[in-house]
């Protein structure tokens, strides 16, 4: 099989390198190019010193022109309102591309709009890239919009229980804690280490960006509009996702039926591990893994499920490769394999 | 006014060490013993030795009928199934005791025993040591039972909502996550730093003991039984709790009248904090303050009211002191006036 | 005795909210101004939120004519460089200054501008600030200049070994590693939680700007020219400073004979303690102890001496107000009786 | 070419974990056993949850004579004084041995047993599993003692100036900052994260056992006796060390002098990165690279030589596996080119 040519745009940021951290231990991919708007002239691995030895490009600007003709794949790993100006262009020549943003994941440009921001380019639709739902799609998709972080955990965790009608639609709270490193390279206050390293907070506890994308996805699951009840909080770790959702039970089953749901619902799914106890951050941190675990109380009422990942791997850059591995025909592990690092 | 003659017997762990570090500084309080079973003979600024040339006292091996009748005042540092033992000693003296452990907590001993242990002195009875919530009782107690720290965050963040009947009942989550010392003194494999340093887990996620706890004092705020659902997580950090409380209004209120609600539950209180926005970890680390803050979503449907302490200041051994300024008709405020270190 | 008016300049900044923390449980203090250029308008406890409804202050623009009149003591929080414009003018009336830049520490003018930058007021002397070797001076000083943190930790670690000729002077290393608010509230890549949550890093390995401050002192205690030789250290932890010194020795004594010295050195000083073993982080944080503690390995060659400070307590703030406390004429303890948070 | 069949005795370990991790990505290693004497009987997946999919080994009792026959490499990751009991055992067959304990480490047997324990097996000889020292008998070797993780960031930091002969010997002083890995996984006081998690101490100042694995080789290097002083500390990370050497000219060279010398010296190792500023831990974390980088002060008289690598890979498994790949005449870069994750 022939190699595929793949470059990152927005070669800078934390997904950017993760990319490349990814794609240099993938056996049929060759980069070719890194593109941004920063460090134009840089090599990769001075903004990324852990790359030096490893990746051996130059930072250089993007022609979307050029590079919709030379790759076969493009990574766009920019900010939201980023993508959508160039996305167009390269889709124009032939080259595939997987947008880390959250231009292209909504169905409804008027979701995006009031979400987020005017979008340019409304008509150029994007397939949700969580191959665990929408595999088939993502093999033949030319543009896959690939899901925000919280959403990955979340919408994991709850898909077997919604699509089976197990549990009350009204009552779903989902509240997820998740390391410093989502919210990018970009220095901060709130993630200045002297107020970040010993502290936590709830943001964003009503109207966080990734709630409607979780309803989108939980609601095409439920066959009806749903609404979950999501609230990130902020943890003094780098990477890692926790998402704790509390659902209430429509039907009193047992904790081993649920979990023969989940194992049956994941059962073919290289990278959804479904386990005895509660997962946590460091059986998945630097893999692609989601580990799901449940606790039903004893009344059968409440369940509790808990799931893990990565906001960087399973969170973003390497779903994206799981992707691209997909739309390319490859075997979905490869580039993917690493287990996480414990301790 | 006279000086306080204050013991703790348990002054090896955790909150010992923190009783005597708020001690020190009260100007009402004279610190006649350290009573262990461990470090006996030890000087409290070896086992402590950020004491060192604060404290001046020896752990000695308690003998309880002594200690009845030379001291005003014993914190009980101990854990659950200890206290029972010796408390009805002591109270045979003078001396009155402030429990920080869950032996005098609930108001039946058979919700006691379900979720601890055989009860051995059932027939002594303590005052639930919440101020805010019971602070004439305090005021005349003999023996006081200080709260749990995940329930002191949780009762306070949900008091005013449930007096005034704002909320659903059947759908109260609470979900919270505390830093390391809450687990004390003794190392596991759960708080060896390689594991704990860079992770997070949920843990007993519908079991934990202080859910009867919360139920209890939810419940006669109610005016009826009431059973939230209650989930710890576990963060590396080493104190503070952050306590979500998410819940469903049963009436459509505006975000200013909850405020307003919470200022006026609240207005007389010396240690909590009714705040703009969110509160965080360091707002309070260190200090006895409980902050509450809260958001309301869009449809005015579900609430997230969020709250810090201090574990083991205002959730153990602050709020203990706390308890004894009332007990002893002191300015609650007295030996707890810092603020917390930020950063 | 008379309350002392004190205002601080740079309100905003780390050392300014920890000045605030620890002058107000000081009860002879009252605090009547917080001058900053940012944040003018805003309340300090806005800024500082753990300081609600313990500091009730505006942030208002300094006007130092008035400031001079009205207060007996400013604390000059601010930059180097940003002092030396305003502390002359406050000498102008009858307030007495504590600036803790670096623009007053140094007793050679062209010391401070070979490092820092042009000096506006080299006429204008300040006594160096470090209570344990000039306490007589300070006492009648109108202007001290605070030490740096890292020198404090130094200092007070060799000055007996240097006072007494025991080691050899020209194979002095100080390997020093600090928590991250010693980078201050701005924040910069450096101190991005993500890149700096689970790293650690060398800097200014032989340039770092303390090494003269060090420099001059350690010669005053050897009463000729000595070169320290002083790398800093980045690890991810809030507050502390852990000051490593590796020393010769020219004579051959015993680790006894050494803890004696050091322990009649610092006999009547408030705020060092000589440990036995080794001193840690948490034995410090938030007090104003310098903890010092030494190993002389088995030839009786090398001595490594190992002390503990707060950096932004006795490295900064504390010892501000242990100088202000010495200056007129209070117990130097006031204020400052608060032990560390251990765990 | 073949498959070569490893075994872990030590299964249960950090290292041993480490091992599995990097295994599992080598194209040309079959794991074959998993042994150690806790956990027998559970799968290697319930010790190690990150595994979870990947290793499917059972942990089972070490029957050495067994294994010596159907192995063709036993990587011993077990304490000092365990290896020396079966190690001679496994040798009698035709499997090689990689002892990532010290019992071979040392030339001369008494400097073994001054600094840990009576020698069981002081007639069987291992090589010293530096490659970029010893290559060429590594090689050849069937057995190999790899270096402890202090020793190996300190020795590849200060080689090349003493092979030269460039430095004072009189005066080198190595201060180590290690994570709390370093530690092993059996819980204890020192890494409890309430003490721990936000804490900084020296430990073993003047006396730790790297001391003379560190001067053996140095020694070797100079063609001298030579005494480092080495200090180890603890902070707050889980993985990495960082290895600060302070070391004295003798001969007046420049920056760039000195980075050619290091660019010269390790212009053929795969894993030695000399870097232009000064390396970070999060430069190498999770990869087989040591990063090395140097500053000399403005007198061209004192070096700083700042090496990071991580403490269980290059540190230990890491490089254990490199001495694998090169007794089998394997690429030595095989199943360790994964970069560092940062952020």
């Amino acid at each position: 099989m022939q190699e595929i040519k793949a470059a990152v745009v927005g070669a800078s940021g934390y997904t950017g390198e993760e990319l490349f951290r990814l794609l240099t231990n993938h056996t049929m991919v060759k980069l070719v190019g890194a593109y941004d708007v920063r460090n134009v002239g840089k090599a990769v691995s001075d903004v990324h010193p852990n790359l030096r030895g490893i990746v051996d490009l130059k930072i250089t600007k993007p022609d979307y022109e050029v590079i919709s003709k030379v790759v076969d794949v493009v990574f766009a790993a920019v900010p939201h309102k980023v993508a959508m100006k160039f996305v167009p262009k390269i889709l124009r020549g032939s080259a595939r591309v997987i947008d880390l943003s959250a231009d292209y994941r909504f169905d409804e440009v008027n979701v995006y709009e009031r979400h987020y921001d005017k979008h340019e380019s409304p008509e150029v639709r994007g397939v949700y890239g969580l191959p665990e739902i929408h595999r088939t799609e993502i093999k033949r998709a030319r543009l896959v919009a690939n899901p925000g972080c919280f959403p990955t955990a979340a919408i994991l965790s709850l898909a077997p229980l919604i699509k089976e009608h197990f549990i009350d639609l009204d009552h779903i709270i989902i509240d997820s804690k998740t390391g410093t490193s989502g919210a990018g390279a970009a220095p901060t206050g709130v993630t200045h280490h002297p107020l970040a390293g010993a502290n936590m907070r709830a943001y964003a506890a009503t109207t966080h960006r990734h709630s409607p994308e979780i309803d989108q996805e939980l609601s095409k699951l439920a066959g009806r509009k749903t609404k979950a009840h999501f609230t990130p909080h902020l943890v003094p770790i780098v990477r890692g996702i926790l998402s704790t959702s509390h659902v209430f039970m429509k039907k009193r089953v047992s904790k081993e039926t649920l979990l023969t749901l989940y194992r049956k619902f994941y059962a073919h799914e290289p990278f959804v591990r479904v386990v005895e106890g509660l997962p946590e951050i460091n059986f998945v941190v630097g893999s692609n893994y989601c580990d799901i675990g449940l606790e039903l109380d004893a009344d059968g009422n409440r369940l509790v499920v808990v799931s893990a990942i990565d906001n960087l791997t399973k969170g973003a850059s390497g779903q994206a490769v799981q992707n691209m591995n997909l739309m390319f025909g490859l075997d979905e592990r490869e580039g993917l394999r690493a287990p996480a690092q414990r301790p």
